[in-house]
């Protein structure tokens, strides 16, 4: 499949701001094939134009738990242990492969709809989530978040079934799909696992060239605790076991300081930044502009649908943009032109992809928005109509691995009416 | 025109928080006839099934400035003095009539499309301001936000352009369209005007039966220069002035005190809370929470385009929301109740209207909200759904005083088309 746009007003994100305009983007397969002022030789299967639109990269959600989705919105309002321990824990506890699938289905959708091409997801039923994920088009970084509440002497990677899990689907899925799949090495959190299962996850992830996904320093209790147990933070004490050897995303980092910072742009650990999920349950406000100018590299998510409610990355590079600059009671803390480097390209960096750019050898995840909309009317500047005036409903296209999945609001690769009927005829009353 | 909607499940925003579930909603006129389980008598000229639609008060946008819309996103990311005289006030020093009622109207466009069905602006140039509101269906309360930068011993209402002003489009537009249109009374600002122009404009409400309408406490250095100069805050020092004998709106109150809470709440004050305006400026996060608490009716608004960039109240609902659960580190700080109470029922109280509330003899101002959308699947609360996970493309309709004036998409008594012509080889041209 080969397909060229014409008429193309794009951000590249190319690390220059650089702004095509009158341009000529092509693709070829997976990826793209040319971007620039000329129009290239041809023929291609299809030729789409971009008047009245801007293109950018697909969204990158650096972190997301996409099977949540069933739970948008359900406790909410509580406090965090109500929360967890009354509403949510109790209902993924009835989950299975098939509510998954569907939860997955339906999270996918709604990211598709508003410009999602690639995610960093952490889930237990990664298969379900895999066979979704390969099925819908967009690429993800998979992970299962291993836990292990045992004694450390105790543990033993032939018992530890998250151990089991990871070897299982490293082999099932790891590279799956010439690469629209990958699994990442992935500990849940510092809180829930010991120094055995973080040494035998940072050996395999070596092994097995995975990068690691870990929830860092989301919570001040949980941080401090951590301060308690170890004599260090979390960035430190799995550093100290080389869970970061490989590079990875640390979710959240609420509580990191700057030693951690320096150990994280040292190691290639990005930040995954998570605002609406940070200030809805009430964690805090993550310290980006100052991690950013510390080196660290910043990348967004959503956090699962169960804390945010919604998988709209617009809404979110717009809160990026403003919370830091009213925290810091200065505009000029954070430039719409940053998000976007943390909604796209650096989110693609922070998954180990070639994706988040419009450059040549790039994945070809490309969205088209409508600029004619009334919301984007009149246009200034496109970096701010996109950060602070855009949303997902104004995405009229969404093209994943160079393939058309999405377009003027019909799914090409999945089936709303049927998603919509498997989560509440099957899902929601096996797991409420 | 009446309206029987059927199959109706409404958030009635009463007081209770009731949900009306399988039931009936009327309209006559202009406004709302009938609400409950039973089916009223007709006949009615139209009749609307609301399955899989969630029914609410359309939105109270209490502090906008409709025509910036022209300049949405203009010099975004500079520091707030360089932002205001490089960018905003040489660009508003050119505006014009014409300029300004296409700026209006596409405003009205967006903010109808995303659920607004009444507004509190404050401008220049009203009457082209007043005639584009008549003309799109909502209402409005419209003021001109009186500055004097004259010595106060010069101060006379007969040579003030402003009080001229305010008692001009009073005459003209107060009361007009049976209600449609009322002019508030209105002072820019503390630090724009001075004491004779607050006991004039004080006086003029009095006795023109006119609320007041004023920007109080926006930045800190606003709020310490008139500590400063009159030993005492913005809401005291225009309390002492009769400025709040009507009661009125003022807009941000980011650094109001306790005391000023006390003079807002016996004196029927409200505070509109601007959040994504707030934080974009770098002005910081007003005390929200402990107004409420004090007693301070709260209400919601976008400020201007400019400073936004967007009109669409999900996204300050959404925002105002998280805000400050995430500010105080407390999940419970601030419920998703509370914030549609704010964009809905006190934005009526603080505009002296009945609307913002689902109830016979309120303004027939409804939306109805696709809740089969995927960002809106599943739905355990509606509440959370329409605060945390629901966009202004959500809204299927809007009727205003009793008429459908957007459905699926389309305007109804505006031309979207005509307005982008007209603010593209018009307004822009003029001003920029």
């Amino acid at each position: 499949m080969s397909v060229l746009f014409t008429n193309v007003t794009a951000l590249l994100m190319d690390g220059d701001f650089t702004t095509l305009k009158h341009g000529y983007v092509s693709t070829a397969g997976t990826d793209i094939a040319y971007v620039g002022s000329e129009k290239p030789e041809g023929p291609f299967d299809r030729v789409i134009d971009c008047t009245g639109k801007v293109m950018m990269p697909g969204f990158v959600n650096a972190h997301t738990h996409v099977p949540m989705t069933l739970m948008r919105g359900y406790g909410g309002g509580h406090d965090l242990q109500t929360w967890l321990h009354r509403y949510i824990f109790p209902a993924e506890a009835k989950l299975d492969d098939r509510a998954v699938a569907a939860g997955t289905a339906l999270g996918l959708a709604e990211m598709i709809a508003s410009g999602v091409t690639c995610i960093a997801d952490m889930y237990a039923h990664t298969d379900a989530i895999a066979r979704e994920v390969l099925n819908s088009g967009i690429s993800a970084n998979l992970s299962c978040g291993g836990v292990y509440f045992g004694a450390p002497e105790d543990f033993s990677p032939d018992t530890c079934s998250d151990c089991k899990n990871q070897a299982h689907i490293t082999e099932l899925w790891h590279g799956e799909g010439n690469g629209q799949l990958l699994v990442d090495a992935s500990i849940h959190a510092e809180y829930t696992s010991c120094v055995p299962l973080w040494e035998w996850m940072a050996d395999f992830a070596r092994t097995h060239g995975q990068r690691m996904h870990v929830h860092v320093s989301e919570t001040r209790s949980e941080h401090e605790e951590c301060l308690a147990r170890h004599g260090m933070t979390p960035i430190r004490v799995l550093d100290r076991c080389g869970v970061w050897d490989n590079g990875g995303i640390a979710a959240h980092c609420v509580y990191t300081d700057g030693e951690d910072w320096a150990i994280m742009s040292e190691k290639d650990v990005f930040a995954v930044h998570n605002p609406y999920s940070n200030l809805k349950l009430g964690s805090g406000i993550a310290p980006i502009p100052a991690m950013a100018k510390a080196g660290v590299g910043i990348c967004l998510g959503t956090d699962g649908m169960s804390s945010h409610n919604s998988a709209d990355l617009f809404a979110d590079m717009k809160l990026a943009a403003a919370l830091h600059c009213g925290a810091a009671c200065d505009p000029t803390a954070m430039s719409a032109r940053q998000v976007l480097e943390m909604a796209t390209v650096n989110g693609g960096k922070a998954l180990g992809r070639k994706t988040g750019a419009i450059l040549p050898g790039y994945a070809a995840d490309l969205i088209l928005v409508d600029f004619e909309a009334p919301n984007l009317v009149p246009c200034h500047d496109i970096a701010e109509n996109l950060v602070y005036a855009a949303h997902g409903s104004n995405v009229v296209m969404n093209m994943a691995r160079g393939k058309v999945i999405y377009e003027n609001g019909t799914f090409l690769t999945l089936d709303l009416d049927r998603i919509r009927h498997e989560v509440r005829t099957y899902a929601l009353p096996l797991i409420f």
